[in-house]
């Protein structure tokens, strides 16, 4: 991937065979993303498409390894529809800054890096360079809805 | 709520028949909230009164949703006092950025955005447009002192 | 500990009888730590030492509280490492703003503020004043590779 600053985001996202969802509608009283002079907070997104989450329940039991690195990657893409959402073009994104992802986790279950890895890997492959984050991995009792992953980024933008 | 810029905080939450309390002592070596620039962070408040916790253990179990929603509201209040602690004024919030909401979850409890909601809806009938977040709803095994519902809050204020 | 400014850090992690570790190796695609302007976010750590665990399991079944304050204090020099291998010079350091510490709980176990106690308190005996920060301390369901403890911080450094 040469030339990083020159890719367009949409041609990459398309090139990953993905596509931007909608902006998920919040659950309530609060915004999919806040702006705080040139970064943006996005909420927790969890791996819904159209408001449905395709797995549920925990990650070691009810769900696999590899559905719950699917979840996590859609997680991602949520994130970015919801900072689209704010920003307008997600080519104003200069830098991820942290992401933080939130692993419903069955009893013993200890490899929440592997699950968040599928949301940063995607962030990289996407972003390229400018993706690169700092990252925390933790493994939870429960998320809304069942979802097995919830995922929440900070990101530095061009305004 | 015509004007949102005139209305005076301390007005409002009297008007929401609410106190604001005392900023709640922390229970180590850390303080209630720390400044960064123009932006404050709270640290994770819990629905304590006077120290107290009215109520006690997981939501979806000990803890009924609407206590854990009151519980929720009583965080965020205090939340509200340790930003006071540090700027003097709430009247100085300009805008809330992040709000985390952490619920500690019984085993199969998956409705955290119902009860986080009750911090974010409190926050917008204080603060009107000014009160809107992003947000994330988390559920978790266990919180100090049995609390069902921890909140953390930053915000963007006037110094 | 008079003339806060004056103190070295290095002389000072050295007096209190510990050694800063190398920076963690990522466990996957993320980097330890994140600078934005003079924001310094790192990545969630916990308590190895050169890549083990010590301790693993929860805090109130297979690891003990005095132990779980022993794995803090470890994840906070880890926190530390992290955050000098994108500023070079830990001495930058101006202020701790926050501090989020996840302590993988057993059912029932709700002293999650005298766990993440060993992370600040080492932070204010290294840095002084400059180490006072805002504090959420959270109960989890599991950490990476079964640690008992996660921290995660953000300071604010002198470029």
């Amino acid at each position: 991937m040469e030339g990083d600053c020159q890719v367009d985001v949409y041609q990459r996202i398309k090139e990953l065979g993905l596509a931007l969802p909608k902006v998920p509608k919040p659950l309530a009283s609060y915004v999919p993303a806040r702006v705080y002079r040139d970064l943006v907070f996005s909420s927790g997104q969890t791996g819904t498409v159209d408001g449905q989450l395709r797995w549920q329940g925990k990650v070691g039991r009810e769900v696999s390894l590899e559905d719950a690195q699917a979840s996590a990657r859609q997680s991602v893409l949520n994130c970015l529809a919801a900072i689209e959402s704010v920003i307008g073009d997600l080519n104003r994104v200069e830098e991820v800054i942290k992401l933080t992802g939130f692993v419903a986790s069955a009893e013993g279950f200890n490899q929440q890096p592997a699950v968040v890895e599928g949301a940063s890997k995607l962030l990289i492959d996407i972003f390229g360079d400018k993706g690169q984050h700092a990252r925390s991995a933790i493994g939870v009792a429960g998320l809304p809805l069942s979802a097995p992953v919830e995922i929440e980024v900070i990101v530095k933008v061009n305004l």
